[in-house]
């Protein structure tokens, strides 16, 4: 029996305890997508307790304990500090085989040299211990402990983006680069659509009165992104839009959205997927990487999302398929020679293996996988999921170009989750080697779990070592 | 190499062995879903052999038989008792890999004392034992060997429930509770629908004229029901339906139906989801526990549809995607705060991450997982199949709260099922446990293996102790 | 840890070695669909190098080449061989985890006795050992090397098959059958349509202005075929399709459609039923073998397609649901008793459960597994695909009576793929034998083994032993 969590943790085999400690561990962190504030990054936010870095913003984990029947006092309502960490300490033990009782223990360990398990006999002593940590662990300093070497925020159009300007100002060792996300100029369909056509004219200082207005100040606003650092931006939609409809059409379509009259499917689809050819061709243009997220059904509880809005824990995977619009799209695309760099994530884990093939269709010379399916993401952030993700990869497309882990997380403690994808990662590489499908190479292997730790992130976003 | 099917199968590791010999294997049993005919048990029905009890009633193995290219004669014809004994043990061997491998020889362990293989060659002899254990064996006995505190039944709303009564007169050491099931007064598209609304008036005396009328007889119907104990539901929809149409036009739908006219798709999903709208908030208001189960083709063979009827061995899994619309659905009850407990059942397997995140989405307070994903269902009901959904559960959900194993079944003998679950449970924890993910804490394991038994289905549908 | 693809490859157990060594190594072999060219047997082809033979024509490795960056120069262009090979050698090591991999090195070792791995370090070395072997190794003594007894090639319904006849002529010791593939005359919306009915009207020497007509032309030619010993078909479609249209609706879509008009999707969809149904009937007439392979979505990159046309690896999987339409086609031709046997083919793996459901809803007396799943079709033709679909079949159909591997390749080193199959097979059931889940009856296991191997093919297909 292996210990609970110990070093060897999740490596099965010697070969995966060799390529973890010998080759991956030490490996800097390329976090390409991630939903941290860079305002706490530029404060240097120090926190007084273990429950605010952790249950403050953590959906994964309100909605564990809300499966476990816990008011929502304790959760976002107005119980103290202690008592949300208690409910969580309680909620811990029922979590077996979740990835949250991992990510827990992991962030325990690494960070506040806690090794026992969490749960209500030991939740007084580990909120001490955490709490004592956190008066000398600020956000910057996890981050260096992390051995972080770039971030990737995930930022609005219409950010000034001063909080990365102050990051840049102060910080050298490691660089927190936007992210361009325009879904709110895309989702014209959606309520707070002509408040943010509002907002983004007073961003760029012009009326957008037209599609070409709108068009103008989104490149605009990728052109000043593009001058702070950023080399990918992202799309979450619903389902991957594709109809191709007139320039007319599309201006008709963008006028009664500002109108906030009703629109017809065909005009939905239509004007998004205009826009988002056009953002692509602006992506490709500045070598850019796009990922593309889709097929979650968000805020599938009304009453909830009235109380406490997005991002809150109530969203839920979609199963319908729309991997015959997403390849038109990457189609028309590169019939122009303008798909950029392009990471595939779907929330339906069911897509996995569509989403290596179609990575096929669109390849290019000189640069490997231009096309990819991203890390296990969200639902599939999980041991099993991540498994899938890289099992499908390997059949499907070239494991060995894989760009590798991101956390998407809130949280400044998750860089542990990248600890979780590399032990995952060794061991599948080992299980293959043990299981003779691969010869026991280690200097390739390490090499390829080097790159796809670290090196291939690094070359596909085409950030620049130091 | 393991022995054949002794007592530590599918237990791979000491830790499952303990955590299923030790904690599981003692815990009573609540069958809260099935199919058998509470006559029998009412009657206390004695078999002659062991093809009426095993292959009277049970399509799954009609189904592998004709596979096997077994004449209709010896399945459901006129050949001899013996004759369909002798085809099924022909049949055995080929069914490598197949729950039913496992069921049969888990039924001939635990009620007949029988440990060898079925086969042609030892078809004559396991014959010979099963018949004379079957002399003394009556259903009860089989009910009450098996440990079974609790059955649902599956119950018609026009049942007058008489069976029901007789056992409670006559057994107090388990109790049988019907389960209200009201496909047929829902699929108002499908031919029996204006005989069964007949009979429905016929049992509630009065015309029901109306869709007023109609809610009128459920819901004294549902009132019976629960006079009676009855504490679940169950729906079974071949898609999940989702629209809202006015009152008037439901009335519409309902006139159309009854005169046999046709419906479009918009009334017949108008109407239905008005239907499972009302019925919902009933249970609700009863505190009972919603069953619903999607996603099969049923009656997929026009022509042994015609000789056979339903429940005969010709349904599919159909893949069409409807969360998007069972997402509305319970988002529409929980606007109005009247979403029942409810336990989710999609007949295809890739439905296993979607169901467990749209749980998430309606969470309650005070309720253990108040909506859940049910046990791997029907096809699903199989050793991969229930690891799939158990892992499906433990990433998204928490999986120490689930309601556990049902049998699903027409057969007594299908209490092994249940067995066949917790050593499954056992193993998936003892694997965890080896492999570092969780703690040995074989208290705190062992105490959810008993809930997830036991405890966590007598809670969520509170049936009382005794 | 085993040794890189030793003998004992793929066989964790001793239970699966002895199942590979003593009954599956030595069966013959039955390529019941493959896309090699009867030309290259018919002049007993010999190849200069070991790129002709790998590189010249699958689409598998350029995908993986493309992958990796690879410039289309090395692919499909000027490059010479041994440019070409480099680039192979190349890519391979990053291909870890992938069926090419093993694919490679399966037919490295088999065919060239090299048993070191195909890198850039032993790729000179390995080119002219290749080469050396190339000069003594014909197609013929590939396929009698691979004890190969019957080959299906896959032929268009106009192909005059004079080479199937002269290799009729030329070789005894195996049968190279054709099988009919009639997709062009189906594809009525497609852009070969109208000269494809040209052509096929040449071949029978009349004009085909009707339906009518088009039916008794491919009718005549499956005269034909089944004189030229053809016993089974083929279709691939995208979407399987299901409409009733009235015969003078058939004829009028005909008419749009050669007079290249638009057609609605019911007049594309009733046309194609129609004649998949008319087809069907006479398969079944014959006792041939219907194979539908579907859901791909072909030819995604237009760019791609324009320079280098169809099968050059631009494929991707489609998720759409099309299960319900495939349940109606094989209903309709069952209602009338006129069902052909039927292997079943989806590219997505998501549907393997739903593929082994509906193959049990169309059983036959007298035929094991009248319709069943086929194996892991191209995309899920790898470890971990074929596992999926054996285990499907397994839990959902009866496993004994499958007709098993295919290569489905177009080059004639694939033959190892029915090994690949064989051990992951042998492996399978030496698990379930060692976990204690089947009894360890070596002398069934291995019959089965046997049968699924190549028993099971041979009389699914009614080809006759010599």
């Amino acid at each position: 029996m292996k210990a609970f969590m110990d070093e060897q943790f999740l490596l099965q085999t010697p070969t995966a305890q060799s390529l973890y400690h010998d080759y991956a561990k030490t490996m800097p962190i390329v976090d390409y997508h991630c939903h941290i504030d860079p305002k706490d990054i530029a404060d240097d936010r120090k926190y007084e307790n273990i429950t605010q870095v952790w249950l403050y913003g953590d959906h994964y984990k309100w909605r564990a304990m809300r499966f476990c029947g816990v008011d929502e006092y304790y959760i976002t309502g107005g119980a103290s500090d202690y008592e949300r960490f208690e409910k969580w300490a309680e909620t811990m033990p029922r979590l077996i085989g979740s990835p949250l009782y991992h990510w827990t223990h992991l962030e325990l360990q690494r960070y506040f040299d806690v090794h026992e398990p969490l749960c209500p006999a030991t939740c007084q002593k580990i909120w001490e211990t955490c709490n004592a940590v956190l008066q000398n662990l600020t956000v910057r300093e996890i981050i260096r402990k992390s051995n972080v070497r770039v971030i990737c925020t995930t930022d609005d159009p219409v950010s000034d983006l001063s909080e990365h300007k102050r990051i840049a100002e102060a910080v050298t060792d490691f660089k927190v680069f936007p992210a361009f996300r325009p879904d709110k100029a895309i989702n014209l369909h959606k309520a707070p659509f002509v408040d943010y056509i509002k907002s983004l004219s007073e961003c760029v200082g012009y009326p957008l009165s037209t599609f070409k207005d709108l068009k103008r100040a989104l490149k605009e606003r990728i052109d000043y992104f593009h001058s702070m650092g950023c080399r990918a931006c992202d799309h979450g939609v619903d389902v991957v839009p594709f109809a191709l409809i007139s320039e007319k059409e599309i201006e008709k379509a963008y006028k009664l959205a500002l109108a906030k009259k009703p629109l017809t499917q065909t005009q939905i689809d239509g004007f998004q997927t205009a826009l988002l050819l056009f953002l692509a061709k602006e992506y490709h243009a500045r070598n850019w990487v796009m990922e593309i997220h889709y097929g979650v059904i968000r805020d599938a509880n009304a009453k909830t999302y009235a109380k406490m809005g997005p991002d809150t824990g109530f969203d839920t995977i979609g199963t319908a398929s729309c991997e015959a619009q997403l390849a038109k799209l990457l189609d028309t695309l590169e019939q122009e020679d303008k798909l950029p760099k392009t990471i595939l994530f779907s929330i339906n884990p069911a897509d996995n293996e569509a989403l290596n093939t179609l990575s096929g269709c669109f390849s290019k010379a000189g640069i490997a996988n231009r096309v990819q399916q991203g890390s296990g993401w969200w639902f599939n952030d999980n041991l099993s999921g991540m498994q899938a993700q890289l099992q499908a990869f390997a059949n499907l497309s070239v494991l060995g170009n894989f760009a590798g882990m991101l956390t998407d997380s809130r949280s400044f403690l998750s860089y542990t989750r990248h600890e979780y994808f590399r032990r995952i990662l060794c061991n599948y590489f080992g299980n293959l080697v043990e299981n003779g499908e691969y010869p026991a190479d280690m200097e390739t292997l390490g090499g390829m779990v080097q790159d796809i730790c670290y090196n291939n992130a690094m070359r596909f976003f085409a950030f620049e070592e130091e």
